[in-house]
């Protein structure tokens, strides 16, 4: 049996595996510094489809038959899928989910979401329900920009504050035994909002979340920021993770030797994506390529994971409402 | 330790127990057959609000709050909060969830996410790893038109064979311990696709997933259509009700004697919502009123609770896609 540690964290009794991993990117993601750690880079935006919405449904759908197929298993072996994603009603996810025919229950976190996912996998196999699961997340720059902003031909400039929406999908197993790392604490975040309203500026409006749960983990778990080999964050990029830093300095919590985040990791700064990477599939495809590869080669050892979600619509944006967010952890340690 | 039975279905060790429930509705459902059941009816479908959004979001909160203070508990004694809805990137959870500052798990799972909260919710427990949770959903009619049809104000005519979108909030706190009825088995469905493409029919387009799910749910737990007082499918309303029940006879199981629908029973005929009711706080709301009150009873011992989603968007529709749908199902006894 697992146990609550604290007020928001949780224990696994028998720590569940991570045991393979696959990533999937858009070009932009293959030129940048991490283009050796994914398993398959797109020629284009659309690769083949007719929609942009169907390239990404396409690409989550690839990341998860990629996984099964690394750790050589078939759907039939996996006891359940969870999923999400950035698009109204989560229908990347949805289809993505019709195709694979594996049991599904469906996540919404905005960019938490892959974590969210990790984080109940762990519980539904620690809980003695599952022996596979795999969590999976993902997100494509034309879907994003069409859904949330402004049609891409129209050429609208961005502030140089705002991040750019990762083309990528990632997938992780997650089992009940195996040799990878293993998950063994997670942090349930809350809902958090200072008041920030600007929807070009999601790291500064998450990275009070991102704090929160923090230090919500160090202490539910008795641990300190000196534990981990790393904290990655996903996705403040670089306004939000400066913002994270000064409000946990002035809580008492020095993160800049240990904390790197997701949406720098994945581009290059000539890269022209102005504060860097966003969307559910960053932190996935970075967790699922690079943070597994230096897991398994022991270059760390110890990584606290935090997804960071804003919880926004257009709808709320529009009806004057600030930008709620939440922060889900899961400590990855070998 | 729970456990995996059949291919989707868990058992679990210590069954969790309902030991409160919460709903609120809005004026056409206080109207309705079921009116007695609810905890408030709201005046109008603002409620003092400036917009629906607004609304829905305040009931989904009260409700939970209400669901706290009739199990006299606090904000800080519920371990996590489970919540979803319709309206695009959830914002109705997420603002209720910021309210209330409970852990949050966002989940999607159209009207079949009060179920999915409830099954995970189970799970958490079962697992040890928390002792109190709620799982919430919340719908309004005004909301979703907006969102996924017509604006209202347009008066276009609804075919005969359209469903209702139920304005409501329902909220259930599932415990370790009590003396309500208890959650013993579950079963995750998949996403069931038969090619439905008519925005209009939801019923219909579900009842191939309600379907599935039920004839897994009887295979993995080796119970029979009988062992089950009740069957409560939410909601597939009049016409998706006589599908699932001929495709279920086809099969050799006949659920004539057994079978309600939450659409069905939350309006009268003579309320002109043609084929019935629909949206996630429809089976919310029959759940925490009627069903919950008529387990206390003793009328019903044994119920099948089946949640059923309809996975599409304004955008896959679109886009030509057909309507994937999902149903997961609890059984929750005396």
């Amino acid at each position: 049996m697992g146990v609550k540690v604290g007020r928001q964290s949780l224990q696994f009794a028998s720590p569940p595996v991570i045991n393979s991993a696959a990533a999937i990117v858009g070009p932009k993601e293959g030129n940048g510094p991490l283009a050796k750690t994914f398993d398959k880079v797109l020629p284009d935006s659309y690769d083949g489809e007719e929609t942009w919405e169907k390239t990404e449904r396409k690409i989550l759908t690839e990341s998860v038959q990629l996984v099964l197929q690394k750790a050589n298993l078939g759907a039939a072996n996996i006891d359940f899928f969870f999923a999400g994603d950035l698009l109204n009603q989560t229908i990347t996810a949805n289809f993505a989910a019709r195709q694979l025919g594996i049991p599904f229950l469906g996540l919404y976190g905005a960019c938490s979401t892959i974590v969210e996912g990790l984080l109940i996998g762990g519980i539904v196999i620690d809980g003695g329900f599952a022996t596979n699961v795999v969590s999976a997340a993902s997100s494509h720059y034309g879907t994003a920009e069409r859904q949330y902003r402004f049609p891409t031909e129209q050429g609208v400039q961005r502030p140089l504050y705002a991040q750019w929406t990762v083309t990528g999908a990632g997938a992780l197993l997650v089992s009940k035994e195996g040799t990878g790392p293993k998950i063994t604490f997670a942090t349930v975040g809350k809902v958090v909002d200072l008041g920030q309203k600007d929807v070009t500026n999601m790291g500064s409006a998450m990275a009070p979340a991102v704090v929160d749960t923090l230090i919500q983990h160090l202490q539910d778990t008795g641990r300190v920021v000196d534990y981990y080999d790393l904290i990655v964050t996903g996705d403040l990029a670089q306004v939000g993770k400066k913002v994270a830093q000064e409000m946990a300095q002035q809580k008492g919590y020095d993160l800049r030797a240990k904390h790197t985040d997701c949406g720098l990791l994945i581009y290059d700064a000539v890269q022209d994506t102005h504060a860097g990477g966003s969307g559910c599939g960053c932190v996935a495809v970075v967790m699922a390529g690079y943070l597994m590869q230096e897991m398994q080669s022991g270059k760390y050892n110890r990584i606290l994971l935090i997804g960071t979600g804003a919880l926004l619509s257009p709808t709320s944006v529009q009806q004057g409402d600030s930008i709620p967010a939440i922060a889900h952890a899961i400590s990855i340690e070998n």
